[in-house]
């Protein structure tokens, strides 16, 4: 069969790396694809800057609109990053009848819907494989491994700064801002970290997790994110003596009256898997009524894992050049016309177990209070650990673990402790799971 | 569109649980393939014995090869496992023009080579992504997940009965009989439990995931197997106090030469997260040039989560029904015409480090004659540790970690160690290796 010819958008890391694996792996590739894969051509902003690839044999040019317009070209790999103009080069490309592979999670988290019904107008794909958690196939896991289950939740550590910056204060017990430095250094996080630490591109990621999990719109706005950077080591302390380990996850679940979609840093069993994944590492839990949990464990991100992703995703389009546009894998498991409405519930109507960390005075009738206010509200207590004021503190820290209650009822009890003349700094509230 | 039709081959565990799943589940699985998937026969060996599912609204027979002739259906699902009859019926169905879909690890590992010839005569699809590691899709995840990648080598703990033992056995320092026989009142293991705790079934399931992984074809007699049974609480306690953990372990590595295919008990380093795979669980860590490490977990087997991947097989088959054959995913990954005749190494020329448990007198020079043998075949030692003797016992045990080594230079010298007077029992020989 005649060579599929491919149009890069991007030559950054993603963009090199992707270059250097078709190239190096072109013969296991073809072996299996039946065909060979020819990037013909890319574009990128600067084109006298280093690359880390080879580009002899690709036409370079710096207008990827250029690319999207070039006739010969069967598949656009989009690798430019963030919204625009990676959304009009997107949107072109499908009109122009070229299929179209990204890792733009934030792309697909926010446009998705739009972008999707371009492609289902042009009977085009669309494949996102790499835009979460780089190298592993969790999107081809989910929408096409789990099809016979009813998806019950999932739980991800799907950021891999935020879990590197998380395995440095537990190993070292160092603080968030210091490991936050050499992250930069070491180049896992951004000069401003914002997306990364506060939770933001895990909820990209967890919005199109959830989207194909349960068949619902792409609906980032209605993720609640909370981010690392209010962790303590205190925190990542006390957890660790009660058995538990801090990571930010990415949740999703059915519940009786919508679906939960958050982004929060969260109290876990250290015994389970998850809790040991570690560094920079990637990995999703997935709760289906019929698999139970399976877990996808790998890269999330670096040049050649995210590459990785890419490329398979231009073999599976290989493959289905030719299949009629109905048969082939929505773009987000569920056919279109049987996408679902299920509401998305506001944080306030969540129901989790609780770690509180209070500075109270080392008086007495302290500890009367604050459970006389849990009670109130109807929160029972699983754990109550009173710690020895430290060395010169007038207060001294109780952490608390609670068992389910809604997070509307835990606020107001918090609003009420945190009004206690004898409490003497915010309450520290993180939320748990069990992930069972 | 119209329902696709399906008729099933066995209605015990498996088959059970796929009834139940494609029912339970049946609006989410339509939402997803677009069409209603239909059981319409199915064929069990006796009529009148009790199901774990219902039946009603499937023609049942006690003749599977009926099932197989009815030309109203799309798709066989072969589910009564074993070589024959269910040989004879898939042949039969994909010359009948069905596409097939089977859990059969054995029916595949030691036939797959002609069903696939088969399959590709008549243009139809054989799936078989429950006939290795239950409900973990990782037949998906090495054939389409990862296809860019050039696969270095995997290790996976694919059989979950050898996995509940040595569980139990390090938890709590049982002996494998005495383990071996609860795994069988929890129908965890089969009355003849050779199969599952002498590698067998994990060798059916490596020759599968080899063969995907490398473009080879199916070679179980090549596979190097041994099972647990040999394994003691003690060398279970050593690798523990080593920081090991002891897994039944099957690998497969390109090497220099060749492809290694082995299963085996493992010391693995405990950190590593497949060390921390309890139970009845699998994991599969396979290794990518591109990707790195990626591990899948997940349920192994059971009722459910087999039925998961029988399921998800049944989607793919629906959606490729129209598809061009030669367009379709190969069933072994590579193209039929690119499967690589590179030579499985002979056990003998495989390289590993070791283990080394030896029973020797408490007399001096003991260790001297042991480092001079081991030295004389270019075997360095990486740890050595000798325990003091039990109570009462005249001989003492000396535990060596050494360097890779290949398997016929070690063979050589333990002969030679066991020559020695001073050496008082077989020495007790287990590879190992770092994963990494």
């Amino acid at each position: 069969m005649k060579p599929v010819k491919v149009g890069l958008l991007g030559l950054g890391t993603v963009g090199g790396g992707t270059v250097n694996v078709l190239k190096r792996n072109a013969s296991e590739i073809t072996r299996r694809a039946g065909r060979d894969i020819q990037i013909c051509s890319a574009s990128a902003r600067d084109l006298t800057q280093p690359r880390i690839c080879d580009t002899h044999g690709i036409t370079l040019t710096t207008d990827p609109f250029a690319v999207v317009e070039d006739p010969n070209l069967d598949i656009i790999v989009e690798l430019i990053g963030g919204v625009s103009p990676a959304k009009e080069l997107v949107l072109k490309a499908l009109e122009n009848g070229k299929h179209v592979v990204t890792a733009n999670k934030a792309l697909i988290a926010l446009h998705g819907n739009e972008i999707f019904a371009q492609a289902h107008k042009y009977g085009r794909m669309v494949a996102f494989e790499a835009a979460v958690a780089g190298g592993i196939p969790i999107i081809k896991t989910l929408r096409e491994g789990l099809s016979g289950n009813r998806v019950e939740w999932l739980a991800g550590i799907i950021n891999g700064t935020s879990n590197f910056i998380l395995t440095e204060m537990r190993d070292k017990g160092r603080a968030f801002a210091d490991v936050l430095k050499e992250a930069q250094a070491l180049g896992y996080a951004e000069a401003d970290p914002t997306f990364d630490v506060e939770g933001i591109d895990a909820g990209h990621k967890l919005t199109i997790l959830a989207s194909i999990a349960f068949g619902i719109p792409l609906q980032f706005p209605k993720v609640y994110t909370e981010g690392i950077s209010g962790i303590t080591p205190e925190d990542v302390s006390y957890a660790e003596q009660l058995g538990y380990r801090i990571k930010l996850l990415g949740i999703a679940r059915r519940a009786d009256k919508g679906i939960e979609l958050r982004v929060h840093p969260t109290l876990i069993p250290a015994k389970r898997l998850i809790a040991n994944v570690d560094g920079v590492m990637n990995a999703i839990l997935v709760k289906g009524d019929a698999v139970g949990p399976i877990l996808s464990y790998g890269a999330g991100a670096g040049a050649e894992p995210t590459a990785s992703s890419v490329v398979a995703d231009i073999v599976d389009v290989v493959r289905a050049l030719t299949s009629d546009p109905e048969n082939r894998v929505p773009h987000l498991a569920f056919q279109p016309d049987a996408i679902s409405d299920i509401p998305v519930l506001p944080v306030d109507d969540i129901e989790t177990s609780y770690y509180l960390r209070l500075s109270a005075e080392d008086k007495p009738g302290v500890l009367a209070d604050v459970t006389r206010i849990l009670a109130s509200h109807r929160i029972s207590i699983e754990a109550l650990i009173q710690k020895e004021p430290a060395e010169g503190a007038s207060s001294l820290p109780v952490i608390l673990l609670t068992h389910k209650v809604a997070e509307r009822e835990m606020n107001a009890a918090i609003r009420e402790i945190e009004a206690l003349a004898t409490v003497t700094a915010p309450v520290k509230r993180i939320r748990m799971e069990t992930l069972k």
